[in-house]
């Protein structure tokens, strides 16, 4: 494989299937969107970051192929994944008029692409939309399975939509321009895919990190095809999370806990689902399901990214009760029981629920 | 066929098929929910004005079924179908913890059905839901075929989804408490289905339009079951209104820019549909496609269903031009050119444009 080789995943889902592309030089290049359907219009959907960067290069590659292109601009940042901001879309849609088959395009990180996706499951009852994310974390994960949502004052992801896209272009140069805490938090969906399905991908990580965090672009191609196989793999056999997709939450209950705890935007989506994985590995290793061994070199390979394995304090009273409570809220809970997703063997995951005294004792570890 | 005998339609939509049970005494026997999945909780969605009637007997009829069953009770009409009222529906299902397998009940009008779909549709991507439609309009109409939807300001039913319920409940019984306007509006969407699909119904109707009038049992069983009948048929063959479904909207393009320029809830959306049919079926007539003996003949059974045939004026200035700013943003719109549902010829529908000449005409003459 060479950085000039065009990648191609393929997402299996019956009249729902579709490509991601990955290679640099596509964003800006109208071939990446010459097969798509034709429509009068097109609307981008940008932040406030992206859309300085790359939003003309897109509304100029997108101008031979539809009549015409408008652009959105939201603000940047999870705080700002609300209604308010989805009805921003809603607003421009209508105001220029806009027809069932105008196209969508998300031109961000995950929080562009979960709120433009929703906002093309909903606008009219459904438009078609492509995925231009920008951010490891939203190639790797967010633009991949369909899953689209905006935040709820109570709960993180509540209201949402599984909706696909026609197709993912993830254009590897938009990497250059990330920020190295975006790399890192990106990085922790990526190492995700090790303990859940492919230890040989969790030791590739462990000897190539310095070249991933060095940007090389065959080190890039490579973790982002591996992650999108892997993630297509779990999301083509349950694409509706009624069972198996589940374990691609590893590290997301504790993870949505500190989120939700620390007020969205505090930490990074990355950063709390890294935090997570270990306090995840921990009650793995508590429950007697992998040995002290592997929480080590999981623990090493989260802190060699650049992310943290200690969690905050989300109370100082009942530090762990509050945990507890902010995880029942999580989507993956029963009649108010947490279900957690727990690593069984190195490289095989499972979904179940623990004791709380256990749960406790991990949350007082970890945040010690 | 007595009052008495339950009727059932099968709406066959693959692994999203469902029954319509219909006959009086249903709503509070526990039976009608006895086959639904078991879960912690229900939630009942209705509003103000049907609440205090019908929330009782519900509740106490899903008790045995469901651990907790909670009810959250929004403003009545139209004018409240919009963001703020949706999320009063995520803000009590998150506040009572419930999780993705809650069953959210639908006990109202088309109003309170179109917002609990497309809240079972979006809380947690997506929760089961059941119709208890306590309306005519919902029960022939909105509880059947999956759309479900919100108002945005600039235009109806722009955000939505398509979403089906496990079941829909029409108890008769309701019909009795029926304010007699409302029961017209309900008759706009019954009389639709004899000119696009059927007019051996709306020789039927015309014969037994004093009967239903009456709320005669017997009736208006016939009426629910056969509405729900050709609706049914239709839906089966295009779920998601690619094609053919889109005849289900006859007099709802003019119907529609009638509600939206005189504002939501100035008049029923019944109301609006019932002289939306008759300006359908003029510019049906000035295109050569139905006679204008076919025009009178319903109008005059809009006329005795106790509808408007005669439209309001929306502008004093240029109230033609009015007409096809709002006609413009509907969703059968493609690239700013309006598509309207005519009748080409009687018992049969089609979708096609018209010139701006021929529909200002109609318009002129319909607000004369």
């Amino acid at each position: 494989m060479t950085a000039s080789d065009l990648q191609t995943v393929a997402i299996e889902l019956a009249d729902r299937s579709y490509h991601i592309a990955i290679r640099g030089s596509l964003l800006d290049n109208p071939l990446s969107y010459a097969q798509l359907p034709k429509s009068a219009a097109a609307l981008i959907v940008t932040n406030t970051t992206v859309g300085p960067l790359y939003a003309p290069q897109l509304e100029k590659a997108l101008a031979a192929h539809y009549g015409k292109v408008f652009t959105v601009v939201l603000p940047d940042g999870e705080a700002f994944k609300t209604w308010e901001s989805l009805n921003l879309i809603f607003d421009a849609l209508l105001r220029h008029g806009c027809d069932r088959k105008t196209t969508l395009f998300a031109l961000g990180g995950g929080v562009v692409g979960d709120m433009t996706g929703f906002a093309a499951a909903s606008y009219m009852r459904g438009v078609p939309f492509v995925q231009v994310p920008t951010t490891l974390l939203a190639q790797v994960d967010s633009s991949v399975g369909g899953k689209t949502a905006i935040n709820h004052p109570l709960g993180k992801n509540m209201i949402g939509a599984f909706y696909q896209p026609l197709k993912v272009v993830c254009d590897l140069d938009t990497l250059k321009s990330l920020p190295q805490r975006e790399l890192s938090a990106g990085l922790a969906e990526v190492i995700k895919y090790g303990p859940i399905a492919d230890m040989d991908f969790l030791a590739w990580l462990e000897g190539n990190l310095e070249a991933v965090l060095a940007r090389e672009p065959v080190a890039l191609a490579h973790i982002v095809k591996r992650s999108c196989e892997i993630k297509a793999w779990v999301v083509g056999q349950d694409e509706r999370e009624s069972g198996l997709r589940a374990i691609l939450n590893f590290g997301h209950t504790f993870g949505h806990a500190i989120e939700a705890g620390l007020g969205f935007g505090a930490w990074l989506h990355g950063e709390a689902v890294g935090c997570g994985m270990v306090m995840a590995a921990q009650l793995s290793a508590r429950l007697g399901l992998v040995d002290a061994f592997f929480v080590h070199r999981l623990s090493t390979l989260i802190t060699k990214a650049g992310l943290p394995v200690r969690a905050p304090r989300l109370s100082e009273t009942d530090n762990a009760g509050r945990y507890l409570e902010l995880m029942r809220v999580d989507k993956k809970s029963e009649a108010g029981e947490i279900k957690f997703v727990l690593i069984d063997k190195p490289g095989s995951a499972c979904v179940r629920s623990a004791p709380d005294a256990v749960v406790r004792q991990v949350i007082d570890a970890c945040c010690a």
